[in-house]
């Protein structure tokens, strides 16, 4: 599920990219572990986002969540997006918290590919559905809405 | 992955019992949605969990949170626990959110069974791991920590 | 604002003692930074919580909402509560988070006093109101919901 | 400390209009309740967030946290911003929530003005010391980290 970085397409290497540059603007005085975001909208626009930690743990937001709510407040739709890289210094490519998983079920199409990749190059693709399979949704809640 | 009730084990139809118990405690003023946990510990214990809404919505708790804290609040160790279960009132077994897979993946054992049922008395179970594959963990940050 | 242990009043000295009892239980893997709660209900019941945190940071839960969603779990009464302690290791008295004031507002009284310790046993009591002045409630949405 | 929009400077009148902009972008099915913000840096740039809601509540994020968090991703740095303007369909001006005082306490200066309004056309400016008093910020955490 780990491949060297040069066999990804052409686009999906610039997310990538784009991911690498949005790391460097991560605010993490806590933890010192950086984290970037790059999202791919319908129209070919990419939203990026870096992890920015709170004093208070709990107010911290990840990377994948900055580019997701910054692409929204710029008026693109939930469900319109086409792919997100998101990148960190970890042994395998990095993966998305529970939490940020489930802001991807809740903004992105299911079948929506998620490139995760590290600082050695290597990378993984996975998609929205099977990173949270059985999702909490809100068909989950249609019965009492 | 769906069943009825009466063929789980007796213990697990027990915890299930426990959690529409808790359910019923849900503080649920915005969604009116509640959901109810019960968290097994390795002594035989039981922590009783209910989802706890805010008017802001993110400090919004759910109700396998709840029965976690609790239960380390007490004294018990992470990734000593036994079972946890958890119901509401969907169409098909209430799945946990993102957040509490997260929650889960931190404090239980990644083979923990994970009960889901709902009112109408079906239920299907799943472990921590399955829930959240390849997780984020403190495994993911060795290397800057 | 600041003074010594011995001033209290013999219920807040013993709810300030509990809460140093809950700290021991923080699960703080990645701060090192214990903090605990005692929760006071209407019955005189004691509820305790500590911090418990995760990898992912914001699924971080703090000492304050660990007390109060168990007391909820337990079937207390939102705004039945009478008093909170909390203390941590801090050079003056320990205060909640903004997340915990948002919290303490949706399900305690506004005059309900937050008692603040820390190790060297210095204290100062607040309230929830002042914690979080003009806080945004379920009286803000009146108008949508 | 209600006042009509006109007495405001150019500058905060604009920020204001800003974030109603940012705040037809909200995505809001669960609670139809639409934030909009906007974030005044120090080059004179302004960063448009509003809320973006999530099925299982806790992952929701505000506008204010979205327009803070895209901020500091295009670069900017921590306590470098000048003002924000929020504004919602309330009673009185709306007011930040505590998890957003909280984002507000780490990334911006402690006088920072936070221009608050409502449809109406009330506002009102507090400064982001006032809006959490004693905040617990990283100073706090001086003593263990």
């Amino acid at each position: 599920m780990t491949n060297q970085i040069n066999e990804l397409s052409a686009e999906w290497k610039q997310l990538l990219e784009q991911a690498f540059e949005a790391r460097k603007r991560a605010y993490v005085p806590y933890s010192n572990f950086q984290v970037g975001a790059a999202l791919l909208d319908s129209e070919g626009g990419v939203h990026l986002g870096c992890n920015v930690e709170n004093a208070a743990y709990s107010p911290t937001n990840c990377a994948e969540r900055t580019a997701l709510h910054r692409a929204i407040a710029d008026g693109h739709q939930a469900r319109s997006f086409e792919a997100i890289a998101v990148v960190g210094d970890t042994e395998a490519p990095i993966t998305p918290c529970g939490v940020c998983r489930q802001v991807l079920v809740e903004l992105c199409p299911p079948d929506m590919p998620v490139i995760m990749g590290n600082v050695n190059g290597d990378w993984r693709v996975s998609t929205v559905a099977e990173l949270l399979p059985g999702a909490f949704s809100s068909d989950s809640l249609t019965k009492e809405v």
